[in-house]
């Protein structure tokens, strides 16, 4: 369905510059859009690619129009306005009604006549789907599970006894809610399980992706509040609560029974130990491993990177013996007689 | 069902302090615990909840019992007792007996009759399922899978050609077992798939968390010994070896051909390469990369952990040069004629 | 089916020592193979075991072949030619042809009569299997997917719409391909969902280890080229391309945007930031954290590895300060009136 620029502009509050007559129905990239698509620009990385672009139109800031060819429309937040404009021109497909035949259905189960349940699925008993709830073909409803309006399980999530989901959640291939958390008491030969009788709560808009796992709670419930937006393969232990439009990328692993704070981004692989406490707005950059609580909103890090190997063994060798290093470095000032430790400069 | 203290001291070897006929029925935290739960105490993290709470009874060693404001099950081994009595309050569903009309078994598998098969699980040729195992819905058995009396499938788990589990063993969903190593013989044009023709052994009592993956060994088998506990998305290769009640927390992984001791601990996404030996009782911290066999017992770690950005941005771009720091310093101690590298002290 | 060793030596290319009338029928290791099997020698950490093999052959090159006790197979690349007798002797399963009468094939798909559909599985319309394609018992194809020739998806495999696998692929239990990529836009109250209208086009000859996940593009594809090789539990952003005969370990993740060129070689858990560009050959040893493009093939690494824990420590307490130890040896350098740095040696 071709939509006006014209109508967007005012749906989604841009200025327009240019045709308002012109048609788009797909969006595209600058690099390989062509006529009927909408680009944009966002990311300053990719600007080199505006004077050149044959979309009909591009969405970006006011800053980057004078270098724009096309039709623009200019919004002082570019991403979330192609994206919104993405949603209407792309809407994603959606299961049919109803319960398919090849689907097992607890009868104690309450499915609203507008949810959706694919083929091979699995709803045990006591389970709840909300209206315009979908659960894809192969996904697992073990019972006692309530999944609210709109919600969908995209295909083979599973999902453990009492799991709540909100509403407007995205839930990805693969995803397990609500295995046992990881508790084994140590005895004197071996470990005794720990029953893992929590559940987990997740609030509305949370997507979840593809592979991830969240645990159910030790005794109360590991919880997701609202917003909360999970990348691929990311572990969630046991009774850790994360705060609203906290974003997880992927590989994160959180241990038991920490809270992480409110609009919070961890980057990739990032690791934090257990009974912990992050903050509200606390940034970790990829694979840093937290082991202190932090109350201090910032940027954090604590990953080395990438090197031509045999200079990183050198300084990974040198590395090992810091400490030695130090105090060899703390007798020659005194040997010297340096005391003034502030005076140095950048340069190495 | 409620049960009485007395009874709980009784069965668990417990010292009793309070009324032996208080009766509980659920397990709760000491903060959030109310009348009919009982409560314990083993981390000194959360002493601070002891003196508010209202437990109807607390699990908790002897010397935290003079301050415990309800009654009080003493025990050397707070955690592990609570366990058990979480256990036997909290039992757990199971399966009812019989293979579930959806389920797909093929005509070959021999299914004891006291073992369940879930909806939609698929068991192929020549799987044995022994007294009480349970195959929950999703499952995928391939083909000549042994699951021992008493083990839970939980949902979605897929078992390769020819493993074998033991008895009482808890595999969570979207677990992979027997699926093949990574191996790939380099050749002019590209990589020869290496045909992976071992299998999977896997004691009595083993827990493997939620999306884990333990691949069938190359030739001979991987085997996880008697007691082996796994957290969720841990990666196992091929060949591996891991000795009784080793634990391994989530996101770990280990490379092929590794043989891990007894009573090893892993600690979350610790990394191991392949062709390995650690021995019996090592403890690896949180991320530790291991690249070399440990022959000896005790603590190693590897990983830094999290600094605020900007003076982590310093210390790194230092370590990037931290060879040449290094031949300064000696440089320096040279020319002032010290020799003495042993009398730094601590301090910076 | 046991075959000649002459006929083997023939077949592969091998200078064959010792009887050609010697029957094989499985592969075997050097330690443990018996009469009947044929094992090989192309790791020299195994060679101890050569004098003591019992094996009926064995595969090795032409440098150990002297010290060979049995009849033997020489090949400059012995691991390449071991794996291509172990192909013939042990050709591996496939399901049998056509549709599983649990499956369910929607009627818009297009079933070559010589693919097969196992248990459960769920094949949606506009899917193409062509011939020899195998779908595992449990797999979903939620609709528009393409399977190449001889392709096998062995079980409980996820794939989105529109994903195109080439031929001769092997895709592992519980992979996800073709899950949205992680498009969040942040905006003043939270992240609006960039839809993920991209799909995964996959190469030829490309396996893909359990569990990993890989993201369909946001507007264009994802690509994996001809050959790439992907072990368990690895996630790959989406618009992420990765070059022909590239193998990438375990754990690894791959974050949007990225290219990654041919012939690299990721080490397990390695993580590569996005919209950066790796050049053609190179390897990344286990854990590097890639944070920059890479634009000369060649070895970079960047992660530490074990270390004694109470050490570590120490190390790791003094780089919390290497700036300013690197300064206080700058002034000390100063102050003693060093300028030469590069005369230092090499020990510490």
């Amino acid at each position: 369905m071709p939509l006006r620029l014209a109508d967007l502009a005012v749906r989604f509050g841009c200025e327009l510059r240019g045709d308002p007559d012109v048609l788009v129905e797909r969006v595209g990239t600058l690099q390989d859009a062509g006529p009927g698509e909408v680009a944009f620009l966002a990311n300053p990385r990719y600007r080199r690619h505006l004077a050149t672009t044959r979309a009909s139109a591009v969405v970006l800031d006011a800053a980057s129009a004078a270098d724009c060819p096309t039709a623009a429309l200019l919004h002082r937040n570019p991403y979330a306005t192609y994206a919104r404009i993405a949603q209407l021109l792309h809407p994603g497909r959606r299961l049919p009604y109803g319960v398919h035949e090849s689907a097992v259905v607890a009868a104690e189960a309450r499915i609203d006549a507008t949810a959706s349940v694919g083929a091979g699925a699995f709803v045990g008993p006591g389970c709840v789907l909300e209206p315009g709830a979908q659960v894809g073909p192969g996904c697992v409803l073990l019972g006692d599970v309530a999944v609210g309006a709109d919600t969908e399980l995209v295909a083979r999530v599973t999902l453990g006894y009492g799991v709540r989901l909100g509403q407007r959640c995205i839930v990805h291939p693969g995803v397990v809610i609500g295995a046992d958390g990881f508790g084994h008491a140590p005895d004197v030969d071996g470990y005794v399980k720990v029953p893992q009788i929590g559940g987990v709560t997740i609030g509305n808009d949370v997507e979840i992706g593809a592979n991830s796992t969240i645990d159910r709670g030790a005794i109360g419930d590991t919880v997701l509040a609202d917003g909360v937006k999970i990348d691929n393969l990311v572990q969630i232990g046991h009774n850790v609560r994360v705060g609203a439009h906290t974003v997880i990328a992927g590989c994160v692993g959180v241990s038991g029974s920490t809270t992480i704070g409110a609009r919070c981004i961890l980057g990739g692989m990032v690791g934090i130990a257990g009974h912990l406490q992050i903050c509200d707005d606390v940034v970790l950059t990829g694979r840093t491993s937290v082991l202190n609580s932090i109350n201090k909103p910032g940027m954090y890090g604590g990953a080395l990177h990438e090197q031509p190997f045999a200079s990183f063994r050198r300084s990974a060798a040198r590395f090992r013996h810091l400490d030695e290093l130090a105090r060899r470095l703390r007798a020659l000032e005194r040997r010297v007689g340096s005391t003034d430790t502030q005076d140095g400069d950048d340069d190495l």
